[in-house]
């Protein structure tokens, strides 16, 4: 590098510097505003995710952007990303209290990733929060005693029995919810033992979100579904979406979604095992897409195998899910060892046409996300 | 909503889209500063991505962040996007030529999508390209008169045919050069037909990328390397990290990495299809994982089948690669059939350990995505 380049450089790098810091102090200002939206916003109780405002906003920065000659997605990105922070730091001010005279909530599994992210919100939210786990059943009664919530999230292969066993003798009006990834069997359970209020709810999330804002929390009727409005009005407040569902319509989808999902994981990762695969040379050789689906698998095993063994042998059913998966994967196996290349295309082909508008949709969906995950990348 | 509350947050809104406006000047301003880098750069003939320079300036924003209060995370996501922008714009300004007494550059296959972005590529960088496709052949003596490099981009299955058939009368001096997916075969057949420099390059991204910088390109040495160094240079200049593979170890690596993980994700959405699944009610209920891994399977099927039936039969061996991924999926069904959920959880295990400390690091890179996967969520 030339004198001359050099010193050209550092100049510009100065003067980008010096964009920067303004940057940082906009960011900073911007957050600020936002925290003061969310005050009001918590003053009156309104919920602090609100599509359409938001939809609305990056319609019109999108215009201006493009005034000034900067790519639309540009702004649409850097203020999703704003919106993100904001959305975390809203748990610093705290939530609307939907329900004041409620009681005590119970949390059962309240030491659980799901049961501590739950007290932390109803907690945020000004309600009473106390944590019952494996070692407090002698205390049980006395904590029942007052509650108007109690929510129920211990691992699944053991709510049912414990619903039967133990819940059968809390207060009449008191409403019995849980948070298992299955819903028919303990909401049966739940109807059986209780008298009073009764819903089933499923976090479509992991623990480890950072806020409720754009999640999804499904939704199955148990009984008296006046009495728990309240708390479906709260979780909308904490930024999530309601989804209403049956529960075995439910049940079914988690087949696929769940259960045979983590299972075909599950052997991915096993599979690269059992081949004694050099992950070093596989990686080297990685697009971001690859390494984005390695991620995904690696992701499985740095968890609690007792959760995955849990989803996976929690419905019977699932097995059957599975099983046809396998006879697919064995009927397309034979296409490739007999080298018939015609029949791959015209499955292929058939199966495009059955995602149909939906194709192209994901591969829009999934370039947007490459680029993050190539953004990421830092050698 | 109270009166009150309506206007508090008119107010605040305001402000907000007042110091939007701001920002969406002081990006300008950045992207303006970067191109002047990036003329800069350019004059001087140093590649457009800087890995350890980037990770100088991100530290120090980081710091700076953290000092006024704000997440480093925040402005290091939003600096990595704003970087992305410039390299899209690097284009915009064309590249350093390396070799300026090259002669001309013929791609076979110029039309095709990988050529096309090569073809623009290299004329950015000064270099008079042809593209010569399936109806130029009567021309092609004439084409490669005076040729400097022949960049052979075809699909699999006609790649070694079209060599040794068409590309056997080159210059000497000329640089043989190909792009295709798999490297011992084509190189192979290079070596045969041409006794001038051979190189086998294979670009580890799809077309669709909107520049070269952090991508990653394989090179596997052919004959006379110091012939076409100033080839690596120039794709380095484009942003391109060269990773250099011996084509055997290649192939083996993309066995898994392409025709498996191909024809698995294949195998799912031939398996969505055949069980008729309701995609509506299905994606209702997916979390950000699920609804990322559905695209990454509908993206497959918005693609060209022959490029993926190119992909999956061009190497024999990845029949034995599958059927054993096959066969361990049957052994851990079993495992599921019996119900016998400590062995899944002691097969979990040893993939645990395994991955060893990429579990954990997988978990935490693809928390990252998620979250922006989440962000892009806008309803």
């Amino acid at each position: 590098m030339t004198e001359k380049t050099t010193e050209e450089l550092e100049q510009l790098r100065d003067l980008i510097d010096g964009v920067d810091q303004q940057l940082l102090h906009l960011l900073r200002k911007r957050l600020d505003l936002v925290a003061q939206v969310g005050a009001v916003k918590h003053g009156a109780g309104l919920p602090i995710y609100a599509p359409e405002r938001e939809a609305a906003m990056l319609a019109k920065r999108r215009e201006e952007a493009e005034a000034i000659g900067i790519q639309p997605q540009l702004i649409e990105d850097v203020l999703r990303r704003l919106m993100r922070e904001s959305y975390l730091n809203e748990k610093d001010v705290g939530f609307k209290q939907v329900r004041e005279d409620l009681g005590k909530v119970v949390i059962v599994g309240g030491d659980g990733q799901l049961g501590r992210l739950f007290g932390q919100m109803l907690a945020l939210s000004g309600y009473q929060v106390v944590s019952l786990d494996k070692d407090d059943w002698q205390q049980a009664d006395a904590m029942f005693d007052g509650a108007g919530l109690v929510l129920v999230t211990v691992p699944i292969g053991i709510t049912c029995e414990l619903i039967r066993e133990k819940l059968s003798n809390l207060p009449n009006d008191c409403i019995l919810a849980d948070l298992t990834s299955i819903k028919s069997a303990p909401i049966e359970a739940m109807m059986e033992v209780h008298s009073g209020p009764v819903v089933g709810l499923h976090p479509m999330f992991g623990p480890d979100v950072g806020s409720f804002a754009k999640q999804v929390v499904v939704v199955c009727h148990g009984r008296d579904s006046d009495q728990y409005q309240w708390l479906l009005e709260q979780i909308k407040i904490w930024g999530a979406r309601i989804v209403e569902a049956e529960a075995e319509r439910h049940d079914k989808a988690m087949q696929l979604v769940q259960a045979m999902r983590h299972f075909c994981t599950f052997v991915y990762g096993l599979n690269l095992c059992r081949e004694g695969v050099d992950m070093e040379n596989l990686l080297q050789f990685s697009s971001p897409i690859y390494r984005l689906e390695l991620a995904m698998v690696g992701r499985l095993f740095a968890q609690n195998p007792e959760l995955y063994a849990d989803i996976i042998f929690s419905q019977r059913e699932s097995f059957n899910v599975i099983s046809n998966y396998l006879g697919n994967f064995a009927d397309a196996l034979k296409v490739i060892e007999a080298e018939d290349r015609d029949t791959f295309i015209k499955q292929f082909n058939e199966v495009s046409q059955w995602f149909g508008e939906l194709a192209p949709q994901f591969r829009n969906e999934s370039r947007a996300m490459l680029q993050s995950v190539n953004d990421l990348k830092s050698h």
